[in-house]
Formats: structure tokens, sequence, C-alpha cells
């Protein structure tokens, strides 16, 4: 049975979303809601659909699921009206930036029995998940560490800045939930610290562009991210588990497996360049996985909790950078359920 | 407007394009044949079309182009039907094992204007075409000398070799291709060296499962092959191209980035284990050209002619085996048209 | 003209720097100093020199130079002894535990124009030095993020634990000397997070066997370290520098370049053992760089007061770790002179 | 006990072994002869030793051993010279570029029951030995074919080329001994290609800088040889070991191991420049096995006779080369002792 989907939000990750959705023998895309006709039309034109307004969308008898693809600030909103409207969800990070309105919004989730996934992509990489295959076989024995390196190539115009929340909120979100993806324990500690390197306007927004972050869990276990929104040499994106017996490590990935050697040295090329493309096969995965929930009645995951844990840290890391001190994740606004 | 396929042979490498024109905007799979009708059956379930003759196909009004991935003896018979009912051509390599009987099937194809496409699929390999843009691109200088290593996971069956036409006709033919796609000049002698050393069997047919070759051009650029029907560790398929200023490789693939390090060492995983996964963009873009050669009226690359001279210099590479000397290609029946 | 050298102290890493000053032309191991004769004359078969008392080479005319390789408890006295009677000295690491006594010990240095150099080897280490080349002649832009990750192959024993002076003391140390030595600006706070996960006994000694720090400048830059008593893999030595325009990594060493590839995957050998191996040529080159300080009459370095900002940076860490907050440098006995 | 040697001929490689002998504990460099007084003087101010004639070292009691460095054309003469007044010998290779005179000397050694070592320095190397070690492990099953890459950084001049023996006699004589060593098993017959593609002058001597050469055994097991007198990469010299159960690679080494990278892509430095620099350890093991083998008194290795079989394979090949055919090795007046 093919799942039918409404997409909304015609940007950047809605074409992304909607790609993976047209590769997708078992769903199809049925209607897309843009505030602005001719972005919803381009996107139409890829990838098929009809252009609908979000009520007709949420009244539609022919819809499955909806993927939530607008601006984070209409992201709670619209999933209290689609879980009203028995839609299954599946959202982009984050929720919302307030940690109190994601818990009421997941409340309402809650009470509709509503289906939602959370658009963290990167537990969806094959490279990641054969790395998380490693550590469940037990061949680096107990988890002591990670590192993660994850850097944009390039920062935002100040007007993302703006409304993005910030770079923990924004871009080491990803971070903190692959680390709780492979940690498998919850974090209970972060210390962070951050810095402005890279833009002087990100500075004037109150923002960073550059940090680095410890997270540690109850039992002493750590992760480390070191995060930069600006890298030359591409996306950069990595991480390793190191653990009693042994390190497991997901190396960069590039486009083109060529190597140049010439009296200069040896060149490889350029890593991918951001996350349309180093994440190809992670989206499509991931809708897949959506679809696979949906068939089969299981809980999506990564779930709404999922998205508020990661929140939690963020705003845990902010405080931990604003103060100059630990920061327990209980500070923030209690455990997340 | 969408190219409408009939594919012939729901094989293995039938399979390998269904998904490559099901995968493709511009093209859809209309009809399949195939004597087999539970084979046929099984592909158009996965991929679409209806099963249909061979004769349907070829009078069929609905049907633009046809792909050819029948057993190697119906090649150039199934090429002429074809081309004299009009339909562009897709054939999976050889055309034939005979010198003779491909020439006079490429008569046909050019008494009748036919587009024929032939498949080598590896020149359209991401990898080696970044290599290609390299060397055009002046990086390595002249090209010199070109070293392939091409080795099969594992030995086919006896029953496959002995109609396969043998190592060189059935394998090394992709890897002449290669040759002559990256040197930019024709191959004019050959000498070569094989041996039985995977499976006796082999050798019991006549054929050789381990062999190294020589092509060298007019102006001396050499070109050094070395096959082998068995590679524990996938599928190895390296090229690599030393010119003047330099030297440009493409690497093995492998499926998953990651690597474990332990007391025992730092690991990868195998290379990809065949052409079916280590090709997988290169037979989507394989149709894609061929869709677009269709598209712009340009000549299908690589033509009926580079599958002849391909199969000439795996008739002169056997004559250098059996005979222990260097073979002029123009001993094999005269040069390619 | 010939240094000559007595050494003081013949355990493990006196037997490393007798071996560099045999190997250098330029030196010559005159004399041996331990408490145990037998551990003496074992260096000294291999080495050369004679055995003398530390106060005979104190006095001695045919010395020019100590190289003080005693328990840590012993250096700053030897420091002022031999700087009192006219020797060069070369002393390991640290100076001492206490950053007062280390400060007083340099005043003695300082009143008596002594040469003092202090080891830290990784300065002299060949890929280090190339990173840093390639760092001061700009091919990486301004620094703005280090990640280090030092991790021993395995924890000392508990005897050794506790007369090091912690994790941050004894082993991290050198990554902070490299984190100056690289960023080219003083640190000015730090955070860091600190566990025991390998070694309920180093737990038991109030000590850490697993860590992450995180040093940041005056101006934003910040260094990232990552360290642990445990990597079964190897001596893990890796430092990245990332920069405005770039990022130089140094990468991990082995002795033998090979790799195996199987049905397993493709297995390089595990890393150097540990320092003595990996570091082999970094104390060659360190003994070189102090021999020629003395010919040159240039200062050595890393000097004195290099180590004394290394200890200091360690207090820094160990109290944030205790007190969980971010700990400004100058909070520890005031900035190094 | 410390070997007193004598070095005749101190040119490039008379320094190259100088250094070995030198830096080695238990040998010292007590003569040196060259026609060329400032050329003896020069090697004696950096490695010790004193000039004397050729005369005076046969006759000298105070000599242990000699390292022949001198021109190829005086090898044979002066291992007679030697070997008749009971020195032990080390020579560079090859020992004469006749066969028929390589006879006719090896008879005088083995006339005189004179040591005689041949300076196949690649034997020594560590990585090709961790590689050898790999297989007699049987980490890779039963060798089926070994590919070597062997390429010099750039071409020597004319007038070096002159007297060199050409390319196969001067250059691939060293993978022709590394092919021996690892396939254990003689070769038994040869084809080869050669072309001049980097300098005119050298095909105007009637040599080659360019060529292919596949040596296989009487089994059927082959190696691939690919040559060129240039690359500007640096001094390329890799060997894969491919066998029925894996593969064996040693990859090129480098001096410095960092990686830069930006915008153009990721790159290391070039290779080490030449055999001074990427063999440097293999030559200090070599003469440490010279050693070895005297205070053993075990037979030397690599011997006379793998002096000849290596030249005996330069012929064939050549042969093979000119006449455009295999060539068995017993064409080349018959089988080596």
């Amino acid at each position: 049975m093919t799942l039918r989907f409404a997409l909304l939000g015609a940007g950047r990750i809605g074409h992304v979303h909607a790609k993976a959705v047209a590769g997708n023998p078992d769903a199809s895309l049925v209607a897309v809601a843009d505030a602005f006709p001719d972005a919803a039309n381009k996107l139409i034109a890829s990838y098929g659909g009809a252009r609908r307004s979000i009520d007709d969308i949420a009244a539609a008898r022919d819809i499955d699921a909806v993927l939530i693809c607008t601006p984070t600030n209409t992201h709670a909103d619209l999933i209290e009206k689609f879980a009203r409207s028995g839609k299954a969800i599946f959202c982009e990070k984050p929720i919302d930036l307030s940690v109190a309105r994601v818990k009421s919004c997941l409340d309402v989730v809650a009470t509709e029995n509503a289906t939602l996934m959370i658009g963290f992509n990167r537990r969806f990489d094959p490279h990641f998940l054969a790395m998380k295959a490693a550590i469940d076989q037990g061949k680096i024995g107990e988890i002591e560490m990670i590192n993660i390196i994850s850097r944009d190539p390039g920062a935002p115009p100040p007007s993302y800045i703006e409304s993005s929340g910030g770079i923990f909120k924004d871009m080491s979100i990803h971070d903190f939930d692959m680390a709780r993806f492979l940690l498998g324990e919850e974090i209970e500690t972060v210390i962070a610290s951050a810095s402005v390197l890279v833009d002087p306007a990100i500075g004037k927004l109150g923002d960073y562009d550059s940090a680095n972050v410890i997270l540690t869990t109850a039992s002493g276990k750590q992760c480390a991210i070191s995060n930069s929104r600006r890298a030359s040499y591409g996306y950069d994106q990595r991480i390793e588990v190191h653990g009693s017996k042994g390190l497991v490590s997901a190396e960069n990935q590039r486009e083109f497996g060529i190597e140049i050697a010439t009296a200069d040295g040896y060149t490889k090329p350029p890593l991918f360049d951001f996350f349309m493309t180093r994440y190809l096969a992670a989206y499509a995965a991931e809708i897949s996985a959506f679809v696979a929930h949906l068939s089969d009645k299981t809980s999506a995951s990564p779930s709404g909790a999922d998205g508020l844990k990661a929140l939690i840290i963020a705003e845990a890391v902010l405080l931990s950078v604003k103060e100059g001190r630990a920061v327990k994740i209980g500070e923030i606004g209690g455990k997340a359920k």
C-alpha cells in the first residue's frame, strides 16, 4: 500500500524530503502547501503532487501523512493541528526553540495518540548505522568516549541565524542526538565553550560560530563535540567511538573516489558540499523508516521525546557557555518524559 | 517525453538495467520478454512493464527502444532484427564472440541507420569519469602508462565459462574498453600471459582465470591489465593513469566508510561485492546517457564500433597467449571500421 | 665540538635519551648516575659512559650538560644544584608537581643564568613540525580550533599513578604544551570533564583515566583535547588544526606500511606501541636541538617557562574538573613570567 | 667483535653504505678507496676511515670486509681480487652486465669459498619484510599474482644511461629480485613491452624509459612489473601480492604524515624523493644482515646466484622486447647454478 504524503514548506529541506518520497516505491507525494505559490509549483514540477492549503490537507481523506518542513516557529502548531486531524507526522528538527512549548506540543501528540517522527537524518546514514552495528556487536567493547567533529561548509546569512535558535539548537542539535543514539545512555552533565571566529555578524546577534562541547553520562562516558560554521574543505562530518576494546570511526565522504598525485603532493577531492549531497542516502532511508513505522504500527523513531531531549541538551549547553560552568540536564525544565 | 523501453532477457543484468530504467524519470519499462515466463514476471513485479514476445515488441508502436540482455549468442540476431524494425538498441557486451559476425551485424546497423549503444558500463562510473576529467584538464600531462587491476570476487561456474567466450571476451573486455576510453589512442600491439590458478575446471574448458595483459599504442603508450576470477576481499576495480606530470588513480569503493581499530589492527570493510552494487550509479548513468543520445539525436557512445574494437583486442590477446608472442591488432581480421 | 653528557636516572626514559645521545655525532655520554647500580650499569653497557655519583657529576670539569631523568620529586632540586654548578640542563617534564616549587626553581635558574630545556618531545616530532610549518606558511589561514586526541596504549600501575601528579600533570601536560606551541597564543580559560572508566584503582587514588579538556585563548581560539589511559589499538597520537582557510592534520604512525585484504576486510597493523617507538625521531631531534642551543648560545626551547605554563594549565584543568566550572589561568598562582 | 670495513667507490651509493656502517655498533669504516682523492676525503670526513689504495686494502690484515660501490664494469674484477685475498665481499648490483662474466666471477667466488652478498636493498625494507612475513604466515593463502609498480622520480642523464646496461639491468633488476624473493618459485618465462616516452635521448642510446614486464613461473604464478624513469610525485615503490585467500600490499612511504585540506581538496605530501631516503632503514638493515652473516658464518643472502638470476631475467626481458615474444629463462645461457 502506498503512503500518501503532503509536504508543508517547499524550501531547501522540503525538496530533500520530496525527492526521498518520490524515489520511494511505497510513498507518493499528493499535496504541497507553501505560502509562496511559486515555491510550491517548482517543487511540484520536480516531484509531483498538487498545491493545496494546510486546512485542506488537514481535512483531506486521501492524505495519510504530512512532512513538516516549514519555518521552526510553525512546527509545534502544525504538529498539534495534524495530530488532531489524525495524520501521521514527520517534522523537521527542532520541534520548537522553547522546551516548554515542545513539552506542551508533545502532550497533544500523546493525547491524540498521534505518530510523530523527528527529522534527525543522521541516524539513517548507512555509514553511521554500520558504526552502530559494530558497536552493538561488541566489536569495541564498552563505549568510553565519543568524538564528533561536525562543521558546516560555510556560515549562513545573519537573517537565517536570527531565527535559528543559535548554533546549539540549529546545528549542534544533530550531534547531541547522535551522541544519545550512540551512547546508549542519557546525558547527565554538559560543559562547553563557544566563540565567534568566523563572522562577527553572528556575534552581534548573540550567537556563536565555533564551539566545543563535552557531554557526560551518569556512568562517566563522555562525548566531545567540535563544531564550526565554516570548513573550507567541505561538509566535515566525522564520528568516532572509543571503547574498552577498540575504536570505530566513520570517515568523511566525498563524491569522487580519485586521487591526483603531482609534484605538489597527493590530492583527493574536497568532501561533499553539504547535507543535501552528504546525506542523500540518509534522507531516503529516513522516509523509508517513517513509511515502515506506519506500516508496522511501530513507534516512530526518533520520536518527539528524542527531539525534546536533544533540545534540552542544547539549552543546557547554552547555559554552560553563558555561565562558564557545568550544567546538569535536570536544571533545564525537568527531565524529558 | 518519456522513452518507452522493452527489456529482452530477465536475468541478472536484465534486473540491473530494469532498475535503472525504473529509476529514470525520462524512461519507462513497457515490455519484458524472456523465454522463461517466471523470470519475466518476477522482473515485472519489481520494475513494471508487461510480458510480450520478441516479435510483438519488434512490431509494437508503443516501444521506442530495446535493452538486449539475453545470452550472448542471440545478441547479433536481435540487434539486426530491431535495427530493421526501427527501435533504438542498447545491447550488453559483447555483440558476439566472432569478429566476423560482429562486423556483419554492424553492417546491418549502418544500413538501417539504427541507434546502437553497447553496455560498457564502466565508462559511466562517476569515479572513472572524474579521473577522465582530470586527464582531459591536463592535470597529469601526457598519458604514458595505465595500470588496471580488475578482479572478480569469485569464479563463475563452468557452465557459465563454457559459453562466455573465455576470460578475455567476457571479463577483460571491459578493461580493454576502458584502456581505449582513457588512452585516447588506439591499441596497436598486445602481449599477454595467462594461467589457471583458481579453478582447474576452467582450465579443462581451455580457458584461463588469471591473466596479465600489456596493450601498446603506436606512440608507445602502454596499458597493463591484471585480471583474476577470484578476489576474496570483494570486487577489485582499480585504475591508475600515469602521465608526464602526475598520476590519477581511482580507488576501490566500499559500501560502508567505517574503520574498526583493535589490538589486531585497523580494519575497513571489504569492497562492494560485485558489479550490481559497485556500478549501481554507473548503470543508472548509462541508461540516462542512452536516453539523452536519443533525445539529442547524437550518436550513441560507446558505439557498435567500440564493441568491435574491444572484441578484436580480446582476440589478439588470446592469440598472444596461445602463441607466446606480441600480436598486432591488424592481424585480427583487419582494423575495425 | 662534542658535548659531554651526564645522565641522571637510568630508567625507561633515561634509556630513550641515552640512545639519542649515543646516536648524536656531536654528543657523548660520559657519566651515568642512578641509585640502583645495576640500572646504571645496564644503561652503560648499551650506550657507554661511566657510573658516577650526582655530586661527582656536579663537580666534574669533563661534563657539559646533564639529562635529568630521575623521579619527578627530585627534578627541582637537581635543576637548582646543576644550575649552580654551571651545567647546561635538560630536564624531563614536569619540573615539579607544585606550581610554587617550579617558580622558585626557575628563579634559581634565572639567577644563575643557567640553560634549561624541558623535555616536551612532541615539539620535535617531524610530522608535527611539518604541520607547524604548514600553519606558519599560511596554508590554513588563521587558526580557529585544534583537536588533539592523545591516548596511551594502556594504564600504568597504581604505584606509578600515585606519584604521577595525576593524568593532567603526567599525561595531558604534553597536549597542553602542544596546544600552546601550535596556537601561538596563550591559554586564558579552561573547562574539562574527567571520569574513571579504565581502572577503578585509578579512581581510588583520586585520579582519572578518561578526560576531555577545552582550552580557550583570549581571542576565542579553542583547543579540544581528548585523553584516555587506554587504547587497545596502540599509542593514539593525533592532532588537527582547523583554520579559516583549511585544516592540517597529523595522522597516527605505524611501524609497517602494509595492508592485508581478506574476506574480513582491509587491515592495517596497529599503531606504534608507545612513546619510545612513536617518538623515536622526536627524541633524537630533541637532543640535537639541545646540543644546537648550547653551540649557538641561543635560549633553550621549550624553556622552563614553557614547563611552568603547561603545569599551570594542568592545575587549572584539575580545578575545573573538581569544581565543575570554567577556570581562568590567572587563578592559578598568577601568570607565568 | 667489530667488523672492519673498506669501502671502494665514494660516490652516491658509497655514501649510503658508509652511513649504514657508521651507524652500526658492530661495524666500523676503516678504509676508503676512490680514484678521486677528493671524493674519498669527503666521505671520510662524514663517516671516518682512512684513504688507502685497493691493493693496500686487499693486502691489509686490519680489514675484514669490502663494500664494492665502484662502477659496474669493475665489480667482477674486484670481487675476484677480494675473494682471492680472503675478504668478505658486499657488492652493489649488478655483478656485471654480461651473464657469462658473472658466471666466471662466481666460479672464482666458489673456488675461493668467499662470502659474497649482493646489494638488493629492497629485501631489507621493513615494510616489504612485514609483507613477506604475512605471506609466510599464510595470511593470503597461495600466491597467485604479484603487481609491482616501481618508478624513479626522474630519468638519469644520458651519460649514466650509456654505461648502465639499460633499464632492465639497471632499474628493473631490483623488481626482478623482489619477484623471486616473494614468489618462492623461479621465473620460467618472461614477456615485456617497452617504450621511450620520457626522454628521446634514452631512445637514441637504444634504451627504454617506460616498460611493462610479466614474469611467469612453472606453476603459472605471475608477476607484473610496471616501470618508468619518471614520476613527478616522488619515488613510486609499491608491491602487492594477491593470493588465494587475500591480498597484501605495501604502500608508498612519505617523510611527513600530514594532510592539508582546503577548498582545493585533501593533500598529502609527495613521496620520499629517492632511494637514499626511501630505503634508509633498508640500507642499515642490509649492512646489519651482512655483519650477522659473517658473525654467524651463515651464507650471505642475497647471494651471487641471486645476482646472476636477476641478471638473466633482465637479459630475457630485453630479448622479449626486441623480438616481441615470450622468452624462456633457459634460453639465456643456461639456468643459473
